[in-house]
């Protein structure tokens, strides 16, 4: 991760009665994540208030919001086995079609990170109509770990 | 469930060629369960026709038709080692980005009935452009069976 | 799949770093296929654009996109034990509240194949507001692999 220039940001807490990781039968089950660093938040409609560029930094963000729960849950990232699954929403202005395009931030992060035999994971991308505090993406994530 | 005042609604029976759950593997996998108690829904956009505070309601209602078909399905809700995970989706009106308040009326639910240990989840809550029927929430979720 | 009629498309690449299909203790994930064969691909918001009927033929679509993975990962569709959980994704134009009936497209092909048992999945179909490339629909599967 240092290589990578890859600082992870303070484990955002839920607000309510969930939690940021489950882990269950050698599965870490890993509540939607939004692209939140401490304080600071990206906000808004991709494709009007947030450009896609934006966007893709915004998935990264996430992702690594994701990789500061896992850190916490599990001590050291080195116990994720693989990446198995991604559910990436991207909160869409009309007529934005091109979520994959930006939930790459994220993918490309995690296949930096674990290469892309074990950072390799089933996706899905999709647009949705609002997201919790109007953040511009939420990301969920099912790892197995070791 | 006595002590809470919890009445489990009539089981939802699926519309179409798929099952209300699942079991694989020591795991239920729930359908996605609408805001239903027989011939009673709550329909609508969120935040507009349906208020925050109705919504609430109505993810409740959806967590108790989930816990419904896991007790025709299980015999015995004894039987739910854990919540491992759950999925809300909030019908939307434009604008309105509160999902995770209107979901936490599932969560709270979860936790009260089987307490945070095994009441706790992973989840999401994000808005959707639209439901079945116009539900005014759908909820999914995926147990650890014993 | 001969007696059906069933012809499977092209596997479906993805265009970017993450796989159609991660198989993880004995489950396989399948990533969001939308309704895709070759050159051809069913687009637009179904209720306008797109009728029921038309939304239901890309449902059936996308769910041979996805048999056309799970065909080239497994080798032979047998292996296929049972397919435990269908996410459907729907592009809906605004007031077009009947994802089931479009997402039915794809479960009754599940169920004609492997039959009611092994066919028969937990399931959630919704509306969301974008989809990629404008896909009509949007699914994703996992199934138990043997």
């Amino acid at each position: 991760m240092r290589e990578l220039g890859v600082v992870l940001p303070p484990v955002f807490t839920p607000a309510a009665n969930y939690r940021g990781c489950v882990r269950d039968g050698g599965l870490a089950w890993v509540s939607g994540h939004g692209p939140v660093d401490g304080e600071t938040a990206i906000c808004g409609k991709v494709g009007a208030e947030v450009s896609l560029e934006r966007a893709h930094r915004a998935a990264r963000m996430a992702g690594l919001s994701i990789l500061a729960t896992l850190q916490a849950e599990l001590g050291d990232l080195e116990r994720i086995e693989r990446v198995v699954k991604v559910f990436g929403m991207v909160n869409c202005a009309p007529g934005f079609n091109r979520p994959p395009a930006v939930i790459n931030g994220c993918s490309e992060l995690l296949v930096d990170l674990f290469g892309g035999e074990a950072g390799g994971h089933a996706r899905s991308a999709v647009g949705v109509a609002e997201l919790p505090f109007d953040w511009a993406v939420e990301i969920e994530l099912v790892a197995r770990i070791r």
